[in-house]
């Protein structure tokens, strides 16, 4: 079985300071990563709580630009609060809220383990679409800008957006560029063909899987052209859910993408699979084997257990460093041999 | 009440030759409309399904160029053969099959009334993407070139695809526009601010609703900028799915939205919504009462009763013709007064 020389946990809930006075970080996680000039730059999300009040559950929201929270009545037999991420009406099976709000911080290191963590928020939601959060951010550097891509998350639903920065200090938004339900958006470093390219994962109510897709564009901003990839016919078994994870990165076999799948039980797990160096529609190669899963305790144990998910990640000389959220809770990092992957993807 | 001066069935099912020898046509309905010259164009979208046997359900899918028939035996207890339109797996509800296959046909007129339909489908499914069929098209004419907008149905889902023609004898292909799932894409007759600007609607699994958004573009093919406009939230009481009937059409008051909502049920009306000319974005009414609802008996009986949809009107003179299909099985016609119905928009 595939496993990386060292997996490591980098940064807790408790290294950070809350935005607001009455909230508390639940959750330091799935990170968009790059570098930029010497540093590697970690776009970690952030999701934040009300502190605990007996028998009530607390959900938050944006509303004029700050985190207003409510608190609803646990007893109340309107609400299903089986899932911890979210209230439900029991009866139709709607979500109602979210008990966390998501915005995203920055980290920086030079050697990719000690991060120096932002104590403010660089970006908060904005906006009647983000109104419950931003989320899960993937940063690719296409020609001189960097594009994060990121999901915009409200009660209209869960929506892939962008902005663009050069910097890290000043951001553009770019809008919605795909409608809902769709998540795991991560743009293709530099354009192929002169175009942009993304891979994005759309969740289809009726007919359909969660499956990855891809789709191209001659701005990042308006996208058309789209294909399905794979997924759950293709993946492996018991896997029922895919999506892109990590930016693909380039190498001599082909785009290299680093995906997740999860089962019926929301166990996730990493793969890998082999795109067209010139046409990234046509798959080579689907590893048979994860390449990481829930092992360690900090994995498995958390907001929600049993979860490796990746943003993105950074190619270190002879080695690949996966940047990934455990158990939904923290971020670590799992640093893998690239020849030893490189027998896999060739 | 707001009703039509009259509703008249035009096409049914019997007045159409099937494309097979082994196919019936259901199904005649939901067209796309426009002019072209002197004559009234309907895009008519054309169901069949396989002649019935009996103790078996016949499903039907695209392969290598033509329609391919199966059969299920109807006691396999693997079924769901609970819905008329689909085959579901019994344990885990997936659709595994459509039980009839659509193509797009052509239908001339130059009363608007007695239409010439042509023998052979001008549109057949092709590709992957399409092989549970082509559905209900919506036709824009954007500076010389119409529009053609409709679902492409696969194991894949719904997906919005667009094609190009200015004869309605040669048609381009531009792709899917659109992640799944969506349906009931229109675009907008006409530039604003040099963008085109479509109307869609996506069916997100968890949190949202299917409600209309609204898109723009540089082209026509790539799409960004998304938009919700309106939908469940704001819609009719009871209403629990809303989606683009027609393409807008422009008046003094504004743009002219025909669109459809549903309840629980199933049963669909036409109502009427009033989006800013400069500004689609901008909701300037939504009318309160629907202004067509199933009430004959050809729009409550037939494949799926109580419906009616439309895909298209046409502007003539002082009224206004709506075609649609009812009860998802014949074209019908309802001719408004367009004095009556500004009444209601402005």
């Amino acid at each position: 079985m595939i496993q990386p020389k060292r997996r490591e946990l980098l940064i807790t809930p408790k290294d950070l300071i809350p935005s607001q006075v009455d909230l508390q970080v639940d959750c330091v996680f799935n990170a968009g990563v790059c570098t930029l000039g010497e540093e590697i730059i970690l776009l970690l999300r952030v999701a934040e709580s009300p502190k605990k009040q007996a028998g009530k559950r607390g959900v938050v929201m944006m509303a004029e630009g700050r985190s207003i929270v409510k608190w609803l009545d646990e007893a109340d037999p309107l609400y299903d609060l089986s899932d911890p991420r979210g209230v439900k009406d029991a009866g139709t099976g709607k979500t109602l809220y979210l008990t966390s709000l998501s915005h995203l911080r920055i980290a920086r290191s030079r050697d990719g383990i000690h991060f120096q963590i932002d104590t403010h928020p660089e970006l908060f939601p904005t906006g009647e679409m983000e109104s419950w959060g931003i989320e899960d951010p993937r940063i690719a550097k296409v020609e001189d800008t960097y594009w994060v891509s990121y999901t915009a998350v409200s009660p209209a639903g869960s929506v892939p957006a962008v902005m663009t920065t050069k910097d890290f200090k000043i951001f553009e938004r770019k809008g919605l560029i795909l409608p809902p339900e769709n998540k795991d958006v991560c743009f293709f470093p530099n354009k192929i063909k002169n175009q942009c390219v993304c891979l994005h994962r759309p969740v289809p109510k009726g007919i359909g899987t969660p499956d990855i897709w891809c789709a191209f564009s001659p701005d990042g901003v308006y996208w058309g052209e789209h294909h399905r990839l794979f997924g759950v016919r293709e993946g492996w078994q018991n896997m029922k859910r895919f999506g892109a994870g990590a930016p693909p990165f380039e190498a001599e076999a082909g785009w290299i993408e680093i995906f997740h799948a999860a089962d019926d039980s929301n166990r996730y797990v990493l793969g890998i699979a082999v795109l067209d160096r010139k046409d990234p529609r046509k798959i080579l190669k689907i590893v048979e084997e994860p390449i990481l899963q829930p092992e360690a305790e900090f994995e498995k144990q958390g907001f929600y257990g049993n979860v490796v998910f990746t943003c993105g990640l950074v190619e270190r000389a002879d080695e690949i460093w996966i940047y990934y959220g455990c158990a939904d809770t923290s971020t670590a990092v799992a640093v893998f041999d690239r020849e030893e992957l490189k027998k896999l993807w060739s």
